[in-house]
């Protein structure tokens, strides 16, 4: 199996949808490259309040999921506040390797955001 | 020999050209330091249908080579189809080490997006 | 615990105002996912000079905490000179995941630089 | 000592200056927090030629320096060409950290390009 169980995501930050033709937005990109679904929870940690815990999704066996934190659909009532720090822990019951996107249309060009998560104990 | 046979990118979107001086593109950009050649097998995973499987392409010993999933003759019959999310998986025989990287035009101004590929198992 | 207890950032390089809308800054983001407070100690580097030793932050338990360059509140009597090279080490008695984001409009468009910091030894 | 004695980045592409007020350029920084200086020696792959071997390079003991590849006091004889894909192997006798940016001004506002370098071996 490929992948890793647990990702981190520091700098979390939705984006207002703007003007542009393009619609600002961020997203977690999960692959999931093995033979079993990948149950996931995320966690999201804010600067000055107690984490948000457990929101749950799911991605196929040989499937990428595209996850989007405007969307009720995926975060449900968990949907993130426009321009608010926090950040994210991703757990999944099978390995997954998870890459983080944000596209910023706030002026009149976009503007892109992007990292692989980080995982890794002490 | 440096550089490794696995490589994982959860956030594939072919841009559209665009309008601007600059086309919009995306590429996987595989340097392979090593003294033999890499023959490289792509796999394609989607959101909502089966992957699309073993893909090839050659790297020479000591070479760079830009893969660019809008030239037929790098992704033949797979050439991928515009604004639809992906991931790839890449798998050599030698190791390589292996960078993303998106041109953006959309808009009248260019926009980055780059990421280095991640490797590892459980 | 999750995370590690040093990280690196080569390319530091604080981004004046600008005129637009967002102003430009650069932060470095904390992510503290355990459950004791970390202090945090930064060490500046420069291209010809010593460096400055020993900034002190604090990221609670399970918070994040974003750090900018130009805040007299985060930096003290250390607020980084602008369109000036440093680098950045930062040490944690308590394991935590650190991104750097910078923020540049220096012209009309805002534009993202971004990374996970680097960790590990030889 | 922290750091690694030898990087990797696939993606190399000096962009031109452009006629924006920041001059397009692409720089490899190298942060040596350690007490000894590091000596560096600089490999430029190519797509269809034999690489460019041992250019040197020195960074100061805990000290961070930026090397621009249009500038001959760096890359000397070595200058990269404009717009031509190349890659780079960084070996260091006292590790470091070595990071990847890229301005690019060949439209009206800019756009930025940066990643980690990737270390490791199979």
């Amino acid at each position: 199996m490929y992948g890793k169980k647990v990702w981190f995501f520091p700098d979390g930050d939705r984006p207002p949808f703007g003007d542009s033709l393009m619609k600002g937005h961020e997203s977690y990109i999960v692959l999931n490259p093995n033979n079993a679904d990948a149950h996931l929870s995320f966690t999201l940690y804010f600067e000055d309040r107690e984490p948000v815990r457990d929101i749950k999704m799911t991605v196929g066996a040989e499937r990428v999921a595209c996850f989007q934190t405007h969307r009720k659909e995926h975060f449900g009532e968990y949907v993130l506040p426009l321009s608010t720090q926090y950040a994210v822990k991703v757990e999944s019951d099978t390995p997954v390797i998870v890459q983080y996107g944000r596209l910023d249309a706030r002026q009149e060009n976009l503007a892109y955001y992007t990292t692989m998560g980080w995982t890794g104990g002490e």
